[in-house]
Parts: C-alpha cells; structure tokens; sequence
C-alpha cells in the first residue's frame, strides 16, 4: 500500500518517531506536520490541544494517508480516542507502546515515567500500565522545561544538564528498573537523562517502541508499502520553517524540504 | 473480553512465549496445547506440519478462544496464513514479532536466525526482514539438535553446550549484532546460547516479543481482558503428561494442571 503515514506532534518532537519510521520501516513514506507556531502542547488545557490536533488532522487527510501517528504524547493522552472514533484508517498514539516496552522490559514491576503537565496531569501512563497489569507500581513526574529546550535545538551543555538533573532529582531517589520518556522531544535529551538517571535503569523510547508498533499494525493488517523505490517525505510545520529544517536535517541526517503553513487567525493563540 | 488466548506448540517451547504472556499480561487466560507425542516438527514435510496445526487448532476451538497463537516457528512458517485465512479470530505467529524486534535492534543491518530445519529451509525470515527492510543481511544456521535436548529437559551441562558450540560454529565467525531464536525452545538453552555468542550479539527471543505484540493487538482491537481475576491457565499435551508437568512447572514457576489428549490413530506418525 503506497499511501503514506500521516505523523504529527506540536513541534519537532515527533521527529523522533519519523527517524525510527525511517530506521525500522524504510519503505514507507512520511508526511509531517509540526505545529511549532503553538509549541509546547504541554501547558496548555485539554480541549485546546483536542482542538489542536483534530485540525492538524484536518490538515494530512488532504494526502489520503493510510494511518495517522499522534507523535505527541500530550496530544494522545487527552485527544486520541476522538480522533480514532472519527477516522476510518488505524491512528496510533504513542502512550501505550512505551507502556507495553515497559511492561516487557521491567523485572521489579517499578516504572518511572516523565513528560509533560499535560501528560502527567491526565495520568494515560498510568491507566495504561495498569490496564494490562494492575499491581504495577508507576511513578511519575512533569518536566514542563525540556520541550522548549529541544525547541530551540539546546539538546547538549551546561544549561541542560542543569535543567536535567533539577528536574529528575526526585525521580533519581525512587526504585525503579525503567524510566518511560513520555514525550516525544525527550528522546533529544537521551544522553544527559540517561548519565542522570545512572546505568541501572532502562530509558523506554516511545519514538522508537512507536515505531516498531507502527510495524506491527500495517503487517497485521495487510497495509505495509511494497515498492522497493526510496519514498519521498514531506514535511510541514506551522512556525518558523527555517528552526524545524535546521533541527530536523539535524537529528534525521539527510535534506528535507519543509513547506510552512500558516493558520487561520481565529486558530492562533 | 474473558475468553481464553489458545497457544499450540509442537512439544514444550510455547511455554516460553506462555510464560511471556503470564509476565506481561498477568489478567489473560491462556489454553495451551503441546503436541509431545509428535515432537519434534522441525524435520517433517511442511504438508504434514500443516496438517497437524489444523488439527491443534480445532481441538482448541471448542474453547472458543478469542485469539490463536502459533507459538511454533515450524509451523508459522508453514501453516500461519492458513490458519489465519479459515478463523474468524486474529492468529499471531512468532516469525513476524521476532523480525520486527531484531530490525529495530539491529544499527549493522546484518541480522543471524537460528532455527529448526523446516523454518529455516522456508526462509520465512528472511523474507519477513526483506518484506520490511530490504537491505538487510540475513545468515541462518538450522540447529536440528536443539529441540530433542529441550524436550529431554537438558538445558545446561557439559552436552548442551558441547551441541550448542558445534551448531553455531560457523555462525560465531560471521558478523552480525543481533541473533533471532528462531524457534520457541531456544530460549530454554539462552544462556548457553549467549555465551557461546559472546556479548556483542544481542538475542531475539521471539517468545518475548510475540507476547509483546499480543498485547499490542488485544489492545487495538479492543480485546483485553478486563477481569483483576488471576485467570486459571489450562494445559493439554498429547505425550507424556508426566514430563511435560515437570518441565513446565520448572520453567513457569507455578503448579499447573496438566490433561493428556490422545489423538487417534490414523493421525499418529
């Protein structure tokens, strides 16, 4: 099936789940939406990313994609049952595959996850989690400081490091086997996290756990690409396109063509 | 949903993936049917693998389970879209799950499988990887003496890893980051297996990652169980009932309860 998987998040964090699509599924083409106009998604009340997200869909259903990633976990926490009642293609979110990878992954049963206000607010990790396995103890934490570090490209230094071990310091003191990166920009900061947290626990990706799920439901439902052909991606962002090509080419190692889009603005906040 | 997920296996190496989906989905019921009096399958014609996976699978039928797991890598190979054809159920088998994992694990694109005879010969996953990713490098080595060790309940000691050291001989030389266990009684001899490796091969265990992709489908397709109960697990086996217990009792670490089935004769090879 040659039509495309639509991927979209409030920024560049989805980016992290375009380069696993790219890594694990290198058939299949990609097109992109970043809202980074209206970054972070984080902070902001439930019904406005609903709003949100449901236009950026809007938006991708002009490409007739094949099935829709909300590579946000603020935007799935609060908005993905709607948009996967409305949409007649697979939407995939990316709270349960990290949840899954946990569950997998943890041999104590204690599991650590961070993200946004937004995200840790709505407890979806959580309900996740204890939906397949009720006697897993979960604690988390909201690092509302590390989106807008990876959306101004400071994924490395002095001043991250900073904002890291502050925001972690708690967590660091808890018993846990894996720590879940509940947002999708976190995977930018993997390096500082994981010399915080220390080599006893486990970083879960959910870039990267997304992605192999992503996998695992086109095969199941007969959808995968078949051409041999290297696919074409595009990529639109709603801010600054000059920012999300510098970070993008950056962290995907190739040229892209980003295309800006600008909203209507009653839709500006 | 509270019906039963229905797991067959030509003798005991489902039980890894049982095991598996007892860790990682504590509230599902599992039947399960270990084929002892016709292990091993490996070296059979696929028509007569095919012909008693049919016949696994309608006796497991009667208990009306809401998913079929062919925890047989022989069989999958074989039977898998077949099987998948006739149910009305999803059928999940364990070539696809450990494919997709190893190509999210691999960074060489140089992958090894190990398995029986007849999954090897039917270069089932090479062309799953291929399906997916078509660059990368697959070697595959059969490991025939593997199984009978396993159904023995020789997993350690000086002759396993006399066979294990022959039977991967050839593939310690080749370069590969990731080796697919190929086949559902490997992870009985994992330790062995990753020694002889040496630390720079990471192991598939295709049973964890089918329980992991069970979970991902029950979850997409609504089906999870919903019961805090702690399920009662069912066993049959079509051999001997005594060892079959005493090796699933020491790998799952619980009491379970075990029922003989006796085929009819005209199905007795």
């Amino acid at each position: 099936m040659q039509q495309a998987i639509a991927i979209l998040d409030s920024g560049v964090g989805g980016l992290t789940v375009v380069k696993e699509v790219m890594r694990q599924l290198p058939q299949e083409k990609i097109v992109y939406f970043g809202d980074t106009a209206r970054t972070p998604y984080g902070p902001r009340p439930a019904e406005e990313v609903t709003r949100f997200t449901h236009q950026i869909v809007d938006y991708l259903l002009q490409f007739h994609p094949k099935m829709v990633v909300i590579a946000c976990n603020t935007a799935t926490a609060v908005a993905l049952e709607e948009i996967r009642a409305r949409l007649p293609v697979p939407v995939v979110g990316v709270i349960h595959p990290g949840a899954r990878a946990a569950i997998k992954m943890t041999r104590t049963q204690k599991i650590g996850v961070i993200g946004t206000i937004g995200t840790i607010q709505s407890n979806a990790y959580e309900t996740a989690l204890r939906q397949i396995s009720p006697h897993i103890e979960v604690v988390s934490r909201a690092c509302p400081l590390f989106v807008p570090l990876v959306e101004k490209g400071v994924f490395h230094g002095e001043q991250t490091r900073q904002v890291v071990e502050e925001s972690l310091s708690e967590l660091k003191e808890t018993p846990m086997d894996c720590l879940i990166l509940g947002c999708t920009h976190y995977p930018f900061l993997t390096d500082t996290i994981a010399s915080v947290m220390g080599p006893q626990v486990t970083l879960i990706n959910s870039a990267e756990e997304t992605a192999r799920e992503i996998s695992t439901i086109l095969y199941h439902k007969g959808m995968l690409a078949t051409s041999n052909k290297l696919p074409v991606h595009q990529f639109f962002c709603s801010g600054d396109p000059w920012m999300f090509k510098m970070i993008a080419q950056g962290w995907l190692n190739e040229q892209i063509k980003v295309t800006p889009v600008v909203w209507q603005v009653p839709n500006i906040i």
